[in-house]
């Protein structure tokens, strides 16, 4: 076998064996494998697909390429994934409830890359907050208190840290195999027994509609059903930011708020629909609509919060931030996006408004960026919102004057008002 | 513009501009666009096509990313080009007989890669040949006595050298837009102002079918004429190898021998048909039997055997070894293939042959790899020819014993007979 042959299959709209697959994702990874050979195999999985098969195979290959994390001492873990969104403070917010309502959380997440945060950079904000602990730490936190958010310290799925980088650089990453080998490989090795997926559709996701957003659930689905992990995907659309901040520090705020009971809508809805289908697969309450609600009630009665508080300390962090989010360290520049019409919003597109935070320093390009968490944006008019003229629609968070200006001009062109 | 937007237009199979060509191969050739990248932008062509004015931008900037030959004060010159075959000696053949009448050769040759040979390592076969002389002597030459055969001095078609070693590796060889611009851009590089192409096809070739070889001869035609290179090409088949010889100085005697009047049917045939072109095209007679009957005539009376025998003069080789082909040193073991049984060469496999070659060491796998100069086939037996029990077939020319006696086997099961 050789590569050559392998690449020449997939050119030629062959399918590919286990066998195949694994040796190019076991070579690619150890270096026998070059960029270029992987690129051009990669390519012609783009443009000639692959069916259920290859893809459980390719996920599978990738899961095994590294480290993978027993959880099973643990009982029924489960894990949630987001394809990415801009705003995105989901887990901050439900992994507490649900942590508060019995079921453990021991999750790995990781940095943010181009216009989507990452978990760990927010939670990075909170001094103290201890995001590299090891894997019996990791263990030990979440028998002792319900719950452990933590950074990649193990080396999962190398194979598929090559590949994504290779895909970023070639123009091959809105591919429904490579995305779900992607994502699944990953929370496979993470240990989880049961994964919830909120796909994400629109301008602000990789998906930009609805359909494609479900066949990549459907897909992600059935590879977690192979794969011995039942999974349940939940789509949520990403045409505007999730909630009313974007940016590190900014969406900490938003989501220790938000567990304070003082919860957006669109938020609220994502939230509820994924612990509710996390609490069901779990065996914690096969009725959604429960599940929600008893969601609901741990924020009320501010068990949620008081959840958050004890991972925050639990991990190094100093609670009192949580107690006074007025205590985080504010920006320099903070200016005013002022409407110069009247209307209703229109439109609001995340993709622009996610390099829009990029541009003031919240996220990273290269992997290699170093952020500033205090940056970012705050949306107080979202689509269908009415604006009066001269009303202040949001507020633009920056460390240098310039940026801060560039930025409100860059705002007030991407809110489309009529 | 960017790369990355590149590889998505023909991922997308969108139709690439001149800019986007021009950018591509331009930062290709100067290391700003990644291998990987040009895999990716390359597999998608393979897959996608290129339409004919793609391709011809894609040759037009290949032949611009290295010099460029101007053989102008030399007047018409016309270059000939084969696309490859296995015991092709004809360039040696055909360049003295249409450089006897009057017709000026000034051509740059390569050196064998893979299973098919190169007319330089032939040439040098043949002692004090020098094939790396410099653009001023070469022109001279040509003014001189009318003939120059060289290897490429000048640094022709960068671009072309790294995509081929690319196609290599990548399992994306077999492409019509990608051959047709490789072999264009040498040529137009190369300086002639007409250009006569054999092309070939069947087992020993690139092109399986006559009918892809005629898309690809099609295809280097209308090429040409966007460049203003007038272009005319031949189909030849290359089932199985040219002529009875394989290997450098054995393709050389029979060239020599050739010359000399004993010139077998089936390369007699490719000789005359292309040169009948090149004179046609040069202005030098529109009747292309009568402009084969003058080559013949200068076979018979020995103008062409002169003509030759100048070209290695002046270039610094050993006429005695044109005169006497028993100077030529011989391989060290030269063991018949004996037929086993009796009845008539049905198939002879050309790629086989010519591997085989390689094996010997006759031919090259990689850039760097040495050749032996002795080694090779001789092939008594053709496709066609009537075989007798015990009769010799062949000769294995080779300078270890091992080799020879496992050439010998590999050999009698290539001769299918029946």
């Amino acid at each position: 076998m050789n590569v050559q042959e392998i690449i020449a299959k997939k050119r030629d709209k062959s399918k590919l064996n286990k066998e195949e697959i694994e040796f190019f994702v076991t070579n690619y990874t150890n270096g026998n494998i070059t960029d270029y050979q992987a690129a051009a195999l990669i390519m012609a999985i783009y443009i000639n697909g692959m069916d259920e098969e290859e893809t459980t195979n390719l996920t599978i290959s990738m899961t095994n390429s590294g480290d993978i994390l027993d959880l099973s001492e643990l009982g029924n873990v489960v894990d949630k994934h987001s394809t990415g969104g801009v705003g995105d403070k989901v887990t901050l917010i439900l992994t507490p409830i649900i942590s508060s309502l019995g079921l453990p959380v021991a999750k790995m997440s990781g940095r943010g890359l181009g216009y989507t945060g990452g978990t760990i950079d927010k939670l990075e904000t909170i001094p103290g907050y201890n995001v590299n602990i090891s894997e019996e730490k990791f263990k030990e936190n979440v028998k002792k208190i319900g719950i452990s958010l933590i950074g990649q310290t193990l080396n999962l799925a190398p194979a598929d840290k090559k590949i994504y980088a290779l895909r970023d650089a070639t123009s091959t990453t809105e591919s429904i195999p490579l995305i779900a080998s992607s994502i699944m490989s990953k929370k496979i090795a993470a240990g989880a027994n049961k994964i919830v997926l909120d796909v994400t559709y629109g301008s602000g996701a990789f998906m930009k509609t609805k359909e494609k957003a479900q066949e990549l659930a459907d897909t992600m689905v059935r590879i977690g059903k192979l794969a011995n992990r039942e999974t349940v995907a939940v789509l949520t659309p990403m045409e505007q930011p999730l909630g009313k901040s974007v940016g590190n520090a900014l969406e900490v705020i938003e989501a220790i708020e938000a567990l304070k009971g003082n919860i957006k809508e669109d938020v609220k809805d994502v939230v509820l629909e994924l612990g509710s289908n996390m609490l069901k697969l779990a065996g914690k309450g096969n009725n959604l609509e429960e599940n929600k609600n008893r969601m609901l009630e741990n924020i009320k009665n501010g068990r949620a919060l008081e959840k958050f508080k004890e991972l925050v300390a639990n991990q190094g962090g100093d609670v009192s931030y949580i107690e006074d989010t007025n205590k985080f360290k504010k920006a320099k520049f903070i200016l005013p996006v002022i409407s110069k019409v009247q209307g209703k919003v229109k439109e609001l597109n995340a993709e622009q408004i996610g390099k829009l935070s990029v541009f003031l320093g919240a996220g990273r390009i290269k992997k290699e960026d170093k952020i500033e968490k205090e940056v970012g944006i705050i949306l107080n008019k979202k689509i269908g919102d009415k604006v009066e003229k001269e009303e202040i629609m949001a507020y633009i968070h920056a460390n240098n004057e310039e940026k801060a200006k560039e930025a409100v001009e860059r705002l007030s062109e991407i809110y489309q008002i009529n």
